[in-house]
């Protein structure tokens, strides 16, 4: 590295969260008002915005915070990849903080159409903020939803992993923000039937809180009258650690330790690495 | 910096402009003709050919003048980093002929089908030229079309300002214009509701006035028969300003100077720069 | 570059303008084959389908025969750009004959969906192979085919001038291929009404003589009657030779000459380029 | 190279082989799941998801194993690129019991819309784990798959083997793993009509498999009532090493020889190689 950084400082890494995870949901929440409520585009609008928003949300944070931007991701990166569990807390507050204030900002800004699509603010809208089993319609359990998150996250994490893996072959040229909002389009392709991907404790619980204050009174239980709004909390937890873990022990193990990198040498990724298929 | 550029001068950024914005609204002008007068593609079409369009704007300028585009960006550039107000008024009024002339073009081809679509060139498709408030058919209000231009232009600038900051990981091999592309198809996507996503003061006037002038004798007003023209306009110009502003404050201030890079020094972008999610 | 290349010789470059557009048409015929005889996909398909097929074309034969899959941008080239006039003919014939054997196989794979949806051969399904007016369906005249292929084929060459100037911001580390791809969706999207963006002389010609072969008898004629094969072969040459001069005059004399680069040396793409929007 | 790689061994390399195809069907069931079980999405979201998956399961396997993924580039690698014949029969094993073990989780995930949709586990949604010919819907027989499936495989190798030759322009920066998924997004939109572009035996045995094992009686017949299973088993083997061959006769034999490169030296590929279109 040419330069040194700057230590931003914890003050700084919880800004980047906060304004990473708003970018994020400005996009994410803003994608489904616009499909659900104004009916412009359509569920694939959906997963291309939302992995899209997951881009550029990493793109403003990943230098001063390494753009977590999700709760399951720091839990994981605690578990296995030495981040500090002294920050733990911090970011996830800031993350939640900042979902929230994305959603209210979506809110605000769709009043118009969100009242004329679902006048008493009832659960017909309420996935525009928050998650729903078989995304309130299909005929999809509270369980069919948990174990959609624990697989759906676990997925997550274990490219995640790969992808920013320094002795596995990660996108270079800074572009791997990009790789990863296209991890998520295909989450959203693949895995949104039983519990709309939520796949992100912030980005669930944000919202939910957000659409709750203001006129949602239902905001945390689902189509059955159950209480809901734990599960796309819990479960991706569960699921981030497992597939992390696992890209630990079928991929992880294989590649040589990164740890004598030092600041200013440059990594095993070099022109090499493209040769994706060895012959 | 193998070789020095020939300064282009103020002509030669001018014209860069000038192409530049040209490119973009063949594209999005384009688009929205196929879609709206010969129906085919969908929501969705507009807003990748937008997209796309911006970032094939973007590399046709971007060595000579910056590619800013966009009076909104110039604007801000000007307030938050440095540019030449000198020039902001050139750099704005080219982009406003390139898209002026642009729009003639798209105007002159899809003559037959606009007006087989249209004959009375009326206000339903005055929308392929110019933005309307709930694009022409939605209950949203002229304040709900300012307030969201307002917020999608701050969207627009601030992740902008994320993704060119040499400070941040901005990605490099000159692939920024296709990620500044992807940013405007996810704007269009999730923004693109209450006021047909302007975002671009040149982007709007350049076109209605050229089908004001070949037809659309309503092109200055909305479907309430308000003056709206202005609308995006001036709440472009407020929205980047603010967008900007806060870049500076949630993560430029915790980022190092970028001041003491030299012509021929290579930045903080290095290979390092992909690790984006530091454990 | 560390190597030297062997050199390929007109009999390489031959074949790779063979095999690069054999690649192309594979997919763009068979993209519309795909939703126009079965019924799989819709329009965006066919604009992504072909963009791709342009990317995937250009990695196949760019190092040894330059990539460029269409006459229109062999002639460009030779104007502007000092391609040898002596290679102009068996380059066209090259990519003539591939896009010929292209659709050959395409004809022969889907024969049965082809038969079971247009059992005469008709102009119904002529589009798979060919370009009509209109798409055969919208109310546009041949003069409004012939000028709509002039401009797009102007934005075409103008933009790839852009995205191969080594002197303005070309994408890098070899991902030109993949932003040129893109243009061409861009261009399906937003300038495919007129003319079914033929853009390409080869693309047109080739996939209608092997129809013409194969039972489509009026391949050479219009849904008006008149003989039209003649537009998308003219139209597309004359707007790639004004694409190219505007580019060369309102961009490309406002840049630094690439002539002092020689073979080894680091051009002037560094990693600073990527600065797309200079303040 | 600054570090030396650790040998995985055959333990790696067939754990990585075991993820890399897990991920990938976890990703291609998965969306086939979605879209034809949920009804979310449409054949355009298939062949996003299918394409993106390669990308992400490449990445995840790349460095330890090659990231075949699919017998057929395996054989097509043994016979034309010196894979050691010793390694075909793990890999290949090890593609397919990841692809089993991916469908396995899909069908126990989606088993609530599975069985909403399809109660009896029939046919019609036999599609969600393997193929069969014309989709089991169009009128398209056995043979109509089989040479289907010889010609869309050979598309793939010939691409592929462009894609990361190293003589050739391959993709840099890591990024050769998006511009795979890309192909096969295309291939997905262009060659998916007759035999549902399997591509790959592993991708449609283990899948088939799988659902014979969790209920569905009829996996290994077509809609005709004939066996079918073998057709995309042995038709993509046979077309990979056509389509190596071909890339090998076309392109291949006018490429300097890639052996003099030894690990850490960089190779041909440098910034120079973007000039994609050399004039």
């Amino acid at each position: 590295m040419a330069t040194r950084l700057k230590v931003p400082g914890l003050a700084g890494e919880v800004a980047a969260e906060f304004a990473g995870t708003m970018i994020l949901i400005l996009f994410g929440v803003g994608v489904v008002a616009q499909v659900a409520a104004a009916g412009i585009g359509d569920h694939d609008s959906i997963a291309w915005a939302w992995g899209l928003g997951v881009t550029l949300g990493v793109y403003v944070a990943a230098r001063v915070s390494g753009a977590h931007l999700n709760p399951a991701v720091t839990i994981a990166l605690a578990v296995f990849k030495g981040f500090s569990w002294r920050k733990v807390a911090p970011y996830i507050l800031a993350q939640t903080v900042g979902a929230f204030i994305a959603a209210l900002l979506v809110r605000w800004n769709y009043t118009e159409v969100l009242h004329a699509a679902d006048p008493g603010l009832t659960i017909k809208t309420q996935g525009v903020f928050s998650t729903l089993p078989g995304n309130g319609t299909l005929p999809v359990s509270e369980w069919g939803a948990f174990r959609d998150q624990i697989i759906g996250t676990a997925i997550l994490l274990f490219v995640i992993l790969a992808l920013t893996d320094m002795a596995n072959t990660a996108p270079a040229a800074n572009l791997g923000p990009v790789v990863i909002g296209l991890l998520v389009v295909a989450i959203g392709m693949a895995w949104g039937t039983n519990a709309g991907y939520a796949i992100n404790p912030a980005r669930d619980f944000g919202p939910r809180l957000a659409s709750f204050l203001t006129g949602y009174g239902g905001a945390f239980r689902d189509q059955y009258g159950n209480l809901y709004f734990w599960v796309p909390i819990v479960a991706p937890i569960i699921g981030g650690v497992i597939g992390a873990g696992l890209y630990q022990t079928l991929i992880g193990r294989f590649l040589p330790s990164a740890s004598p990198q030092e600041p200013g040498e440059i990594p095993t990724r070099t022109d090499e690495d493209v040769e994706v298929r060895r012959g």
